[in-house]
């Protein structure tokens, strides 16, 4: 299974993180999804439609979330509510956008952000498109990356 | 507000469970949604772009879930696993695929499907872009579709 597309995902999420929060981060190795293990608490989900179709999600939890958008927004942002949901979709729409662009070869485009609040929800793409999990160690704390790409 | 796009996805909705389940469903009166006020268990989310960009979520409570996919195979699915989300991914896709053709000045494209699982999730668009949700009630239960677009 060559899923050589996940690396520009990889690449766009360490330099948003570099460029928008100052922060390094280091990748995990990446693995094929199994099942439908549960993800973290708050999920910024975006699709992708072109000449192959996907979908990435950020996952985070809560309150790696809260410090994350806390640094992004350079205030605290203390609770659940639209500032972190809207900074998680932000940053999961400025990750898809630099991805994109190491993929041109799919004419990638991008829905909006959606985030997903809730406590162990977890994320199922269609049976026979891999899933790509991809954890992240940060000084914020642990997330993942998980990207789907149906690739023609 | 012009939110005139809704009125392909609720037909869409219509036909499909007409054509795929044979079963009559009534919408409800469409809203804006306020907040991020809970959806159900069960959640079909598809990303869209093109000339405008947005995503649908289609979000069942987990019961309604399970009937709409055993009449989608037409054999019982009891449990929560790869049979439901698949089920309800492919919902998801088949309802917007039918809406984007009655939406052809958008010249939308559609993602991959992702199927939210955790009771009482909720979903957040950016803040700006309206959500509309529209519920409807069938013999399977009640449910709800929820479209967020960005027209230019």
């Amino acid at each position: 299974m060559n899923v050589s597309y996940i690396n520009p995902f990889i690449s766009s999420t360490i330099d948003t993180f570099k460029t928008m929060l100052h922060a390094d981060i280091s990748p995990g190795k990446p693995r094929i999804k199994e099942g439908s293990a549960p993800t973290f608490d708050i999920s910024g989900v975006i699709g992708l439609s072109g000449d192959a179709i996907g979908a990435i999600a950020l996952s985070f939890p809560k309150l790696v979330s809260l410090k994350i958008v806390s640094a992004l927004l350079g205030m605290p942002v203390k609770v659940v509510g639209p500032e972190l949901t809207d900074g998680i979709g932000e940053l999961a729409n400025i990750i898809s956008g630099y991805a994109k662009q190491g993929l041109k070869e799919y004419k990638l485009s991008i829905s909006l952000p959606n985030v997903i609040v809730g406590k162990g929800h977890t994320i199922a793409a269609p049976t026979g498109v891999p899933t790509v999990i991809v954890p992240f160690d940060s000084t914020f704390g642990e997330f993942v990356l998980e990207v789907s790409l149906k690739t023609k």
